[in-house]
């Protein structure tokens, strides 16, 4: 078998190496590609079978579902695919197939890359010794992993991985998830309630999926209840914190923030945020590593693979 | 038992906090406190019993311990020793104690910390955001610790504690050391010659500790054999690495480099490394953490009470 056609929408040509889109090519016969507001898009989808989609730049709803009469099959370029109608696909038998898990190391390694370069005033140290001042003596305030204690919220593949390696760190490790895991706890990965975890840990990390039910699930009460002193690490979507709440917080100056996701922040939320210096904000550097490069195209394209010889993987509906 | 006069030497007021003094104090008639540059030391030393020293500050040699009378313990406020004469301290019945140990997590965590820095372009990534600039587009050249070859050199505490940390990163852990480490091979540390370790490994880190035979342990023919795109870390002494041969290395713009004691190089050395963009200078920051600043003076002060009570600790002599 092969497709029809593939349609793609909001992927340029960087979004794959010229490798794998030769193996894309090679699976239809023909490929159109168009941006996100591009007005042919739903001309173009009534013939599509096949639709790869980057979801930060469009969202796939029923009316394009109903718009792709011989739509068979939607690839999702991202880990998330809550803005592709899933479940409404499901009901026309359209396969939707999704990327987990190939950032999971690189998103686990930045956390303890920021957490430390935080406790250990990295940027500091890197610009005074440019500056030609090469003493430690304003270094002894600094800080270890060790021995403390490191909350996760949300045990999934990369809370998991954070939880091993702040394990390995020699921390404490707690976690709230909506499901325990058992095989975690009996790593010593402890469960705690959420309010107990905010007001007992000294580090805090994120790593919930963002759905209906964990928007602003570091509420007001909650980031009251955060630890003084402790570092609140997101890595996960913004939409999970009420900025207006932790803008609060970060002015009594007794906790950090640290978060990446800054490309998704409004202009009033970056504004909010950026002018508390206990707040610290990355580009979302979480998944840009080579490695996860690779891995997300590979993955991406195995999915369709996998799909055209009967054999569906990551599919999520 | 109560020593009858503590002479230290090199040591400031604030190189211990007042409870530490204050305990110190209470086990000797008397305290004098002399810096490096004294013209009273040798006369001060004649009816000292307890001498702490900086040994950064001040070597104690032959001629220093003929002085000392009445001398029966030396207190050495580091880990290294090497620069007080322990062997002909020995001959004379007196006990030289260092404090091995206090900041092995603080080194290891601080390696993890400045690997991540770089290959993660944290600093770049913390201007870019305070510049405006929220995307992500430029950091797609980063990297992973996962999978990587990890090379240690001196599998003492501090490489221990980075191989097994490595090994927790998913790294593929190499080592050399003077001794064969059967229960670290046992945990997938995996032992290799050390040109071997040089030419394979992606992240090279030294931990061996400085003595006549490791001086200029990285030399030149060495220096050559280190793999094409790989990072030499040293966060041990500056003596074990030729900095002529990793000037010109260096200069090839193949390898990066990353060190922490500028504080001992020389202007000339400073000079001669930092002008390469692949050279990341640090102050020596590896010790400077919190805990092991008190881990540091609890056990400098329980070696000369352990003494005391007959019960030496730490003892190298």
């Amino acid at each position: 078998m092969k497709f029809k056609k593939i349609l793609t929408i909001g992927l340029s040509e960087s979004s794959l190496s010229a490798d794998y889109w030769k193996k894309i090519d090679a699976l239809a016969s023909k490929r159109i590609s168009l941006a996100k507001e591009d007005s042919n898009i739903k001309t173009q989808l009534k013939d599509t079978d096949c639709l790869l989609v980057n979801p930060f730049a469009f969202k796939v709803e029923k009316e394009h579902i109903d718009a792709a009469h011989g739509l068979k099959y939607i690839g999702v370029i991202s880990t998330a695919y809550g803005k592709v109608d899933y479940n409404y696909a499901a009901t026309k038998n359209i396969a939707v197939c999704n990327i987990p898990g190939y950032s999971t190391e690189a998103v686990a390694e930045l956390a303890f890359g920021v957490v430390l370069e935080h406790i250990r005033e990295l940027e500091r140290a890197k610009r005074q010794v440019k500056a030609g001042d090469y003493s430690e003596s304003t270094f002894f305030n600094t800080s270890e992993i060790m021995s403390k204690k490191f909350g996760i919220l949300g045990l999934g593949k990369i809370g998991s991985r954070v939880a091993e390696l702040a394990k390995a760190f020699g921390a404490d490790v707690y976690y709230w998830s909506k499901n325990r895991k058992k095989e975690q706890e009996d790593k010593g990965i402890k469960y705690v309630e959420v309010e107990k975890l905010l007001s007992m840990c000294d580090f805090i990390s994120l790593h919930l999926a963002f759905t209906n039910d964990t928007r602003s699930f570091i509420n007001d009460a909650r980031i009251k209840k955060i630890k003084h002193g402790a570092m609140l690490l997101n890595l996960a979507p913004n939409e999970l914190v009420d900025f207006e709440a932790l803008d609060k917080r970060l002015s009594n100056g007794d906790i950090w923030y640290i978060a990446d996701h800054t490309d998704e922040m409004t202009p009033e939320q970056i504004k909010l945020l950026s002018k508390h210096k206990n707040c610290i904000l990355y580009p979302p550097i979480g998944y840009t590593t080579k490695e996860a490069t690779i891995a997300k195209q590979e993955i991406f394209v195995s999915n369709i693979e996998g799909f055209i010889k009967g054999n569906p993987i990551n599919k999520v509906n």
